[in-house]
């Protein structure tokens, strides 16, 4: 029996809710695949700013160093959208990747037979769309310095953010993404805006030089503007896509928002050592919170990414996507996902006919 | 009779097909409305790096300075890609926008019932879509200081670019974007990435502030990425959107695409004073340039556009917009946009077309 310690971030909004179903299916394929899971809570987002001031305490970040795995749910609130910035939500998110050095952020955007009419796409253009965003996530626009609101010097305000990348952070971010597409399809396209920034020139220079090593991958390349249109047009154009930090963020979300479920998409965020963050790609909705109207889908398919990348335990993974998969074929649905002659669960149901199918 | 002066900028690829045929639409309807127009033409973009080294040479900004518009095609193709910055067709169209100071990016995503089928989008989801994105086009990462690719104290390369808009920047955009807004439907959706980047946040402090002067705009805020799920969700929702240079840039397309035929799509950039450019949103299109099949209903609407916009001649502009929806009503299609049924033409029996239409 191997033992893991895993950091749970229930974070805001639904966060909790979808968080302990995702507790109960881990430990339900423990049992199954001979594992233990050893869960520490932490505080994050607004639940950490009410409770410390902070939204990311010195001791979560502890938690999450000294723990194999990080599951987060959601963070954020009308409630703190106000505050000034070191005290929001976000900054604690952010804090959390640059705490952890999470430089790459995978997100998947797969289109599930089950679900394909809730796509605002038509069918035949969105049917076998199985995309993966690799998005570099502790640099770029993010966190680039200079930045800042400062006062020019005939008295007016300026907005100043830095958009930077050095060499190595693309190598990093290119490798993780020429393997990953190693694992897929073999089809690699990084996006950038080349032809007006010099910081995509660097970055398409880059990730060029790299495709030397990686003979078996066929690498394209395209402008962020129109990368977002072929988004639009004909998605299953893409296998794996590789971009900067802000792009990525643009254009993860587009392609998550071509599946019409957002409910159901899980991410990854690993680092060069130390533990990964998985935690769901929707927000914490709290306008249903509490409510048992959340869809915990995302929430438990970012506990099997733990598994897959995390922890290295591909088996007890599949086990609990096989499982959504039939909960779905059961026609098992929570609001967000609903459609006529499916059965409405709320997000207990939901986690329970999850352990039923296990 | 009025009598205008007109710069011709037909650039490179299908441009000059599809100049001439808007040219011969504009001197039909110049010829019903008693306006005359003088014609000037100058060099931009491959073309003019052919024939003087540069993408954007001195003539060509003076003459468009000295006219009261100015009708661009398109600029680029395979042939100058690989130019060092100074001397790519991009570098050209930067310039001419940054030359004439055109601040204020006007771009349509209108669907056409005629069309709709064009669409990746349900029917649905896309009937009656009618955005306008307003893209402040002269600021942020496109032109910010400093940028380059410098060499970091441990002799690695690193790319850089400066986001950054100060308050009168934001507020001139802005004031286009409410006044925009109050001739539509009057709802504005202010785009910016104001939870991560402090650009945004005086972005939309501004925006916010500039709200209490139009009483009768309903004023909306949206994260980047959220603008970029919801338009491909349900785009319907949007009416006039506001954002900075890089963000107006992904999402008119994206909104382009909505439609299925960006062949279809006109744009104006505006100036505080001096003449406005008016251009199609679609590219060069180098691997069908001179063989009669380009689409030139983008270039047509474009002029519609100059006339409405930058020359005040709405009524000339209705003509040629009434013209356009007539030949597709009759099934005329070029090859972007055919349809079963429909009668195929190529680029000048497409111009003919029109003109008989008039
Ligand atoms: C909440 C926000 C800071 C975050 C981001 O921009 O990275 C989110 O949009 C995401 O994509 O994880
Ligand atoms: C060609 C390029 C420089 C330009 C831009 O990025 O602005 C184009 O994409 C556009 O949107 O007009």
């Amino acid at each position: 029996t191997h033992n893991y310690r895993i950091t749970l971030l229930p974070g805001d909004g639904i966060g909790p809710e979808i968080m302990t179903v995702a507790v109960e299916v881990l430990k339900a394929v423990g049992q199954q695949c001979n594992l233990q899971f050893d869960f520490q809570e932490a505080l994050i987002g607004g639940a950490a700013i009410d409770a410390t001031g902070s939204p990311l305490p010195e001791e979560t970040l502890l938690k999450c160093r000294n723990s194999e795995a990080v599951l987060l749910a959601a963070i954020g609130g009308y409630k703190w959208d106000s505050l000034p910035r070191p005290q929001r939500p976000e900054t604690g998110l952010l804090g959390l990747r640059a705490g952890l050095e999470l430089f790459a952020n995978l997100r998947p955007a797969k289109i599930l037979p089950q679900l394909i009419d809730a796509s605002s796409l038509k069918r035949e253009v969105v049917e076998g769309v199985d995309i993966m965003v690799v998005r570099e996530l502790t640099g770029g626009v993010y966190f680039g310095q200079p930045k800042g609101i400062f006062t020019t010097e005939t008295g007016e305000k300026r907005g100043v953010n830095t958009m930077a990348y050095t060499e190595s952070e693309i190598d990093r971010i290119g490798r993780v993404a020429f393997e990953t597409a190693q694992k897929r399809q073999g089809r690699l396209c990084s996006v950038d805006k080349a032809n007006v920034l010099e910081v995509s020139q660097l970055w398409r220079d880059r990730i060029s030089a790299l495709a030397s090593e990686y003979p078996d991958i066929e690498l394209s390349h395209l402008y962020v503007d129109n990368a977002a249109m072929q988004l639009v047009r004909a998605p299953k154009q893409f296998d794996t896509i590789v971009t900067g930090n802000l792009f990525g963020d643009i254009l993860s979300d587009a392609a998550a928002m071509l599946t019409g479920s957002i409910g159901m998409l899980p991410s990854a965020s690993l680092g060069a050592s130390g533990p990964g963050v998985f935690e769901p790609v929707h927000g914490s909705a709290p306008d249903i919170a509490g409510q048992d109207k959340a869809n915990p889908l995302a929430q438990v398919l970012s506990a099997a990414m733990m598994l897959r990348y995390g922890l290295n335990e591909p088996e007890a993974a599949d086990k609990i996507e096989q499982a959504v998969l039939q909960v779905l074929d059961s026609g098992y649905r929570t609001g967000d996902i609903m459609s006529e002659g499916m059965k409405p669960v709320g997000c207990q149901a939901m986690g329970e006919a999850l352990l039923q199918a296990l």
